[in-house]
């Protein structure tokens, strides 16, 4: 793969206003952990304006995490329309198995072709049809149970996706990685799944998508690898975080990447 | 009363998925408190799967601190449905005497008999029926001016009533103890009270209401005591508060907690 | 000016009550800022009770950063009664130029005659009616390009108006002041100038607006200062910055504040 510090400093050089539709559990977190690494983020969710919200920002993220029907509508016009504008757009499926509203939305979603689709195991095997032990935000199935669903979703659907884990995968459908980076503590704090799209986004503007994804996971798992030397918990490891998305350099996450074939 | 480290024990042998419908202001330090004590959060509000969500459930919490009335509509049918499937769900009647809107729904929620009831003084006051000095989400009323409020609302609705504040106080109507645990900068934390409840929740499965109420209660303050003792203010208490009740074992809960009779 | 900690005694002599509607993405910042400053912050919103807490509160403020229409109602019903009853507010017009429903939305509450107007400079040019660079919540113009725009609105509307920025400008279309105290991390944490609204809001009680107005941009930027001197990034900076809120006595504020004649 391409050298995963020059998506970062891509990024960096032009920092792209990103647009999300988020949760309002991840909202806060969300705009932190983007203007830390160095994006541009906004929240923008009312039909009365996110369609003109849409057409000013260079990507966008779609999260599931606390919607109802309002707000389902926004979604679906957003990603029409960022489809239609030939904008990438991620879409992060919260607990997509816990109910038929969520299965049902994110399906509409889906129809909407995704750049990347980003989930724990149990989204991403409940996305591609799969029996998934779905148990709200956090995943009850193993990466590996999932890499299959994965790759099939990413070949029906063209997008790529990716898994979130110990150890995450990332795959068109053709290529796969793995990407080893990351910190026991991360799904101790809550919504750093949900931001993790955030950066994938602004890493997307302008690059191919599968390695852009695989950078923006790296050097996501590095900063929780920074944060966690330190750290005495969840709460300190919450603020060491944001402190090295700040600091890492692309330098620092070429060095530290651990990138690899799947 | 039963060594309270063993709540926190059973409590995380078997993580509960708790079902919270909250206010905006404390859905994101509410799901970091209940992580980092152990439990699995998830945040569902939309009429469209909130009945679907909290089958799905071992626990509810309810908070009022910023409703509308759609989010009115989906604390009752969550209320509703916990009882009626018998499981323990927690009310937290946030600014409850400030509008005629909040003791309404107050009213309906209380119908539903909840498990336990946990607010400042001012709100267990205004609950159960008297003058309170409501200032938003501030008590203005000292604990023991709302002792006999929660004997009396415990007693007429079957519910513990939980009085948080310097010295907390917990009664089922009969029964009651005190609990000291606690540090002067909790209430300048936002959402720390809120966030509470999701605690006492995950306690409250399968255990009985009261001594888990209070084992929660002591868990929480102790959690505080730790925190308080290296902060330099408001911002690095809310660090260490989370530090604290990540680390803090069940036997660290029987040494620390101060739980007496009433 | 007169002695800027004298304000800071002030309010915090008398904690004021502040009615606030705001954006997702601030809310928990906002609030918590709030109780670090001193003050007793509230967020209320909903049409059903919105009314009956603005009569409970002596300030408010309003905050359109992620509004839709029923927010809207409340934003205008709240504005309207502050005025009528002769209570300061203030309002944060985010990202006012990037679409329709934020001008239209803006128009309207400019016509409840705010107390104060504070936003960042491409903020207060797209409300004076100047082609700003509009990009999110982000200013894209300098504080400098914004001053002629902000004596005019002032002019116009009979509010005090401030511009955010690496030196601050704020006037009454009259007398005008820089406020020199702030950190380049400031902007790197999501919500910080709209929480300065709820620090701006409580000054504002029984004093006069353009010097109370400079006082709390003064002590918001020495809170920066202080917390930047020792801050690793902006997750440590943040931490401090609470910290820092709530150790700055008025006499270090008269001390270290930085205003002056414009």
């Amino acid at each position: 793969m391409r050298d995963p510090g020059a998506f970062l400093d891509h990024m960096r050089r032009a920092p792209p206003l990103v647009h999300n539709i988020t949760n309002f559990v991840a909202m806060n977190v969300m705009a932190n952990v983007m203007l830390a690494a160095g994006a541009s983020p906004a929240m923008v969710h009312a039909r009365d304006e996110v369609l003109d919200f849409t057409r000013l920002a260079q990507a966008l993220t779609v999260n599931i995490g606390t919607p109802d029907a309002a707000w389902a509508e926004a979604m679906a016009t957003a990603a029409e329309a960022a489809r239609a504008a030939g904008r990438p757009w991620a879409l992060d499926p919260v607990g997509v198995g816990a109910t038929p509203f969520r299965q049902a939305l994110c399906a509409r979603l889906l129809a909407c072709t995704p750049t990347v689709v980003r989930g724990n195991a149990s989204e991403i095997r409940a996305l591609a049809g799969l029996d998934a032990t779905a148990r709200g935000a956090d995943a009850a199935d193993s990466v590996e149970a999932a890499e299959a669903a994965a790759r099939d979703l990413a070949a029906r659907s063209g997008a790529v996706v990716a898994v979130s884990g110990p150890v995450d995968f990332v795959t068109d459908g053709e290529t796969a990685f793995r990407v080893r980076n990351g910190h026991p503590l991360m799904p101790r704090v809550t919504a750093l799944g949900c931001s993790l799209n955030g950066v994938i986004a602004a890493f997307l503007v302008d690059q191919p998508a599968l390695p852009a994804t695989a950078a923006a996971m790296a050097y996501y798992g590095l900063a929780g690898e920074r944060a966690g030397a330190g750290a005495a918990g969840p709460g300190s490891f919450q603020t060491a975080f944001l402190d090295a998305l700040h600091r890492i350099t692309p330098a620092d996450l070429t060095a530290g990447a651990r990138v690899e074939p799947a």
